[in-house]
Formats: C-alpha cells, structure tokens, sequence
C-alpha cells in the first residue's frame, strides 16, 4: 500500500525528535501498521537554520498553511506552539479533510471545545496524547483502558520542571530562586519560568485530563491554580518532619461540591508512589470505581518522549484514516452527545486536609487562641508542632496538619489567626492529600 | 441503535464483576458507545447455586456452547478459565463470527498463536487485557500507546500472590512457609498455590507481554522460570543491608544473545519505584527506546479491577463490531504478517548481576578460594560481606554481589564453588536487576 504521508508543522524540539524517531523505527510501524508513515513535508520559520536532524527527502519551507491544504498530505502534526498561530492552522487541516495530531496543550485547554466540535463536523481525528504527560499513554489509558470506570479522581505531578525543583529544594536544601536559578541553567525551566512555576502548563493538561475522565466538555476558566512561588525550604522541611513530601499536584475529583478542578502545592504522604516520583518525572494517579488506584509514570517531557506519544497517535489516526467516525474513539472517550456539563465545584467548596504554618510571638496563650478559632470552624487538629525559633528571631513557627475539612471554613479560620495580635501573618496554607493507600 | 448483546461463559468471581460493572456503569458505557452493553445469556456450572449478583433480565444456563453459536449474542466473554475447557468454546465463537473478550492467561500463552491466527481468519476480534496485570491497562500502552517504540525491556511484577508473600516476609521476618500460609488464609493463594509461587501465572503473563512488545509469535516454551520457594528470611534480610529488595520479576528484554524471557526472584535497588510496589500490586516498568522508563502500576487481580480490563476491552470490541479489520488494531499490535521470530535467548546467555550466598567453614582461605574462581570465570566482584554464624551454627554465610556477567560463567563458578571443602553447598544464586533509574 501507498506510504501515508505526513507534514509537520514546526521542527523545534519534538518536531525533529518526531521526524528523527519515524527513521529510525520506520521498520517495525511498518510492520505496525502494514503502510509506511512518511514525512514528506515540514514547516519550519527559518529552512536555513542548521538542525541536528536528517531531512532528506522531506521538503521543507515556510508555508505551513500550504501544507494543510496540499491534497497530497494524509495527516498534519502541529507542534507550532501557542495558541492564536496554532488555532487557524489546525482549523485549515481539518478542513481540508486531514486529521490533526497536536502535543499543543495550551491550544487545546482554551480552544478545545470548537476544535473538537470543528473535527467532528469534517469527520476527521484530532488528537491529543502529547499534549498530556509528555511519553506516558495516559490519555489512551483515561479514554480507553479505563473505559469501564467512572473516574473518582485524578492526581498528577504534571510539569517536570516544577517537580524538580520541589526535589532540590528537599535533597538540597535550596530555596525557590535558588533551584530555580538551576532549573534555567539546565534549560529545564525557560527564562519566563510563568508556565512552569506559577502551575499553567499544569493547569492546562488538568483542563484536559478532567474532559477525558469525566466526558465533560473543557473547562480551562472553572480551573483553581495556585503555583510554587511561595513554598520555602522550611516548609519542605517541617512537611518531611510530619511524614510527607510537597509536590505540585493537578487533581480533578468527583467530589461533594462537584467536579473539582485544581492545581496547587500539596502535602502527600512519604510512603506513596507519587511522593516518590523525583526529578523531571511525571506521574499520574487515577482512581477508578471498578478499578481502584492505577498509575502511570514516565518522562513527561523531551524530544524523545514526546515524540513517542505524537508517533503512538500517528498509528491511531493512520490506521483508521478513511473509517468511518464510529470506529473511531471518541476524541475525548465520550461520542459528543454523550458529553455532560458537570457540575463544578468551586474551590472554596472543596474538601480537604490543610497544612498551616504561622509565625507567633513567643508567649503564653498562643496556641489557646488558634485552636479556639479552629475549632469554631469545626475544623480539628491532626496533627500541632512548635519549632525553635530561626536564630536571631524571636517568632515561633507553629505548624498543623487539619483533619479534612472545607476549605471556606479553613480560610475563615487563617483569616481570623492572622488577626491576632500575636501572630506575625501572613500564615502559610498547603493543602493535603492523602492520595489512597498507594 | 440496539444494544450490544453480550454473552458471559463463566460466572465466577470476575464474570460476576463483569455483570455487576456493566449494570452500574451502563449510563456512562453508553454515552461512550453510543449503544448499549447488555449481558442477556450467561453460562454457569451450577444454575441453581446463589449468586451475589443480580441476574435479573439474563438467560442464566449451564450449555456454554449454545452461546458461542446463539445468533443473538454479538460478543462472547470467555471466563470459564482452564485451557482444554476453554480452547473449544472459543473457537466455536470466533467460528460464528462472534469476537471474544478473554481474562485466561493459559489459553493464550499455550494456544494463543493458533487461536490469533483462527481469530484473523475469521476476521474477528480477540481481546485479551484482562489476561495481563489485572486492572492496568498495560496490553494497551505496549500496543498502541508505545507503538513509537522498539520496546527494549520489561520488568513486571505480575503476580500479586507472591509480591504480597515476600513483602510480608520482609516487613514481618517470615519465612516462606508462613507467608504462604497467611497468604492462603487470607484467599489470596490456591490451596494448591503452584501457579503463583512456582512462577506459572507470572510466565503465562509474561509469553503474552512479550509477544505485544517485539511483534514476536507468543513462545511459552522458551521461557526460564523460577518460582520464590528457595527465598529464604535471611536473604531478603541480606538484601536489604545491600540495598536491595527481592521481588518476583517476569522479564523480557532484547539482549545481547536475543529476547530474553525469565521468570526469577530478583533482587533490584530499594529507591528504585518497583522496589516499592508492596502487597498484591503489580506494577510493570516498560523501557522504549524514545519513551524511556515508563512504569504502570495497579491492582493485579480481583473482581473489579479485572472486570475493569474486560469491559475497556468488551468497549473497544463493541465500538469496531462489523469494522473492516484493516481499521483494527492488530490483536498484538503487529499484523500477521509483520510478526517476525526472533532469536530467543537461552537463560544461559543472560547477562546480568547476581547475589550469591554460601554457607562457608569458619576458618582461614576460604574467601581466597571463593574469589580466585570467580576470577577465573571473569566475574568480579561489586561487594562482599561475611556474616555472623548464626547461634549453634558452625558456618559462616558469605553473601556476595557480582557485576555483570553471563549466565553460563557464573553456574560455572557457583559448581566450582560448591564443590570447595570449605563450602556446605548448594549456594543461593539470586539475579539481580538495575532496572534502570526508575
């Protein structure tokens, strides 16, 4: 059978790693897929930019709508980037009758809904998988291995950079800019390290990930997002104390208030598969209602990687160009009359248990006044620390651990604690996740 | 659109998930489907015994076979379990056309190049991921999610009886005897527990995970398998000082004398994730050749988590039901005709680390022997550590730990060294595994 032929729109890291990889595995997709998957065309913005790929035999330019529209390409990978160049590009392909495979998760976090509607209309695939968690199949896991269970919850160390810091910061010792500055210097974080730090890219898979579990339509607006700036060694250090390790966790979860959406630092226990998960790694812990706790755990970043999951959609789509859509699985696990709005729960309606850490004067009658707040709230104590005071200061750190409880409530009660008199706020709140026994 | 007939042989503890599943999950199944998943026949030994399920709108009845050729049921599920019960029954569906979800691991490795090769002819589907890992849906990652990939290794812990057995023995200091004891109290071993701590169950996985990961015909025969039987206490306390965990690992591995398939205790690095995979988990760490270390990790058995892999197979068979088979995926990942016969590599050309532990005579020159024969098979040596006798013993145990070396050297070595005077032989020849930096 004729080879299928590819046009790649982008050569940066994942394109070439892409272009790279379909070489040298040329043979067994081969044996695959029963056709050759060929990339006769790349787009790139300057051809004459050396790159350390081969791409003979592949015409490259600077036309990367020509290529969406050349009748002679079967399928377009879009690894352009960004959002407003990327949206028309993949908007001309599936018009033109070509599926897309894309690892754009910004693009996708806010203009998924039309896309995929778009998609549906021409009958033609969109997918996703490197969007997500760079080489781990997640997605495929989510949307088909699962496909049996209603999904409980999501819990994701999603952004590699992120992670790694967190990590040197507790073998190391570093504080924030300190293991951000390293994190730059190894070209793991970008010099506007927002995406990274500040919890978007994360926020942006979660978007995803939650469409895909719940077969709810993308919600990247109802997302609660709150990155690592403010997490110091101290608190890496007293959390390690109470038995547990602080990782930047994208979670979605069917819970009491609905369908919570939420990115932020949080408190795992020591001994979990995710609290272990170290470095530039990505996990993703997913619950199931048949299933019970699942993970999966790769690198969830880099040429090679990524390239895996953009290639492991290449075969999908290829091998199901020209079926008919109902043979097809659904972009997002669910036929898009069978997705539902859920309801989404606002954050201040979650439930969970917190970590507090206050700054209080070193005198009698402190801890009486917080737990009195507290326990007005309804919220009980797990766990209560006094530490040494650091040298040369006179306040005394405070650290608790809460039972589960709502997070309106808790912000009540740091409100009320950093009013006191005798506390220096404001105080610091992690959140807490027991993630299951896993 | 009618519903999708579904028929059940067998009715044990994962048929009676299945149906439970299906019944609770049917919304959520059909917003995926777009069709509805209805059990309407099921076939038991014994109609009258009672069920904790409900049967209610279901042909319960004992004649498995009229199942098979009813044409009204769409898919059959095959959970009879047994190979020369099974085999038959099978068969029989495909040959009316009907695809075939399956849990049994037996079947498959022993017979399951026959019943592909039956299965294609017939154009129907043959699904089988509940056969592998309980709940993960590792068949699918390895066939499609890394289809980018040439797979390089795999390292699983497939049974979770005795995963479960030798965490106890580490965390309680049982020994083999006992655990297996608890184990079996506590329903998770056999009265007659040979497939799980002989290794069986984990090589039956394992001839069908490496057969999904190197596009090769499933070869149950070429498998090496050694069971947990001989572990004793101190060696897992011995690995332990070393840094190790003894797990029961299923391998296969494209190595330098071909693809290796073996099923052996094995000691790998504590801070490795696999390491820290306790109780009745399985976990599986995947290498490819882009992706890197993958890790998935879940339930390995059990109604739920195994219904949970029937029904994301029975929602793929569903949605392809009448498809051209070109537009599905190959029931190994590679078509018939890309599948190749590698050179599988005798156990003897392994190249690995081993642990050894010798029960030595207290007295001077006997490392000198002991070293002297390792050297001249070429094997040197990682660390050495001699002992304490234990009380009213005589002998001194002598736990060492090689760097990499081949198979056939070191049985060498180890029968050179048991017949040394100062040796009370046999020795205790443990693999050790790197993993990888996972």
């Amino acid at each position: 059978m004729d080879p299928v032929r590819v046009g790649i729109l982008g050569l940066g890291t994942v394109g070439g790693g892409t272009v790279s990889l379909l070489r040298r595995n040329a043979e067994p997709l081969k044996r695959r897929l029963g056709r050759a998957l060929e990339v006769t065309r790349v787009a790139v913005k300057d051809p004459s930019k050396p790159r350390p790929v081969d791409l003979e035999g592949i015409e490259v330019g600077t036309d990367a709508e020509s290529i969406c529209t050349d009748p002679n390409i079967d399928i377009v990978i879009e690894l352009v980037g960004g959002v407003d160049n990327a949206e028309p590009l993949v908007r001309k392909a599936l018009e033109h009758g070509k599926p897309v495979v894309t690892a754009n998760k910004a693009l996708l976090a806010e203009r998924g809904n039309e896309l995929f509607r778009f998609a549906g209309e021409q009958g033609v695939d969109l997918a996703f998988e490197a969007a997500v968690a760079g080489g781990i199949p997640i997605i495929k896991a989510l949307r088909e291995g699962l496909a049996g269970n209603r999904i409980e919850s999501v819990h994701a160390i999603a952004n590699g950079t992120a992670n790694y810091m967190l990590s040197r910061m507790r073998t190391e010792g570093m504080e924030f800019a300190g293991a951000l500055q390293e994190a730059q210097d190894l070209g793991y974080a970008e010099l506007d390290p927002t995406f990274d730090v500040d919890g978007i890219d994360a926020a942006h898979k979660l978007a995803l990930v939650a469409a895909v579990a719940f077969g709810a339509p993308i919600n990247y607006e109802a997302l609660h997002i709150e990155g690592i700036r403010s997490i110091t060694r101290e608190d890496i250090l007293y959390a390690d104390e109470l038995g547990y390790r602080i990782k930047l966790l994208a979670i979605t979860k069917n819970g009491p208030g609905g369908i919570e959406l939420r990115v932020h630092p949080t408190l795992v226990p020591q001994d979990t598969m995710l609290a272990s998960v170290e470095g530039v790694f990505n996990a993703v812990q997913v619950v199931g209602d048949a299933v019970g706790p699942t993970l999966y755990y790769g690198p969830g970043a880099g040429a090679d990687p990524t390239a895996s999951a953009v290639v492991g959609d290449l075969v999908d789509v290829a091998r199901t160009l020209g079926a008919p859509p109902e043979y097809r699985v659904p972009y997002l696990g669910f036929r898009a009359d069978g997705m539902q709005e859920p309801r989404w729960a606002p954050v201040e309606e979650v439930e969970t248990e917190y970590y507090l850490r206050m700054q209080a004067q070193d005198q009698p009658g402190v801890l009486a006044q917080v737990t009195r707040i507290l326990s007005e709230e309804g919220i009980s104590i797990e766990a209560i620390r006094q530490k040494e005071p650091r040298p040369g200061d006179t306040d005394v750190p405070v650290v608790l651990v809460t039972h589960t409880t709502k997070e309106r409530a808790m912000r009540k009660a740091v409100a009320a604690i950093d009013g006191l008199d005798v506390i220096n706020g404001p105080s610091q709140l992690i959140r807490l996740e027991e993630v299951d026994a896993v």
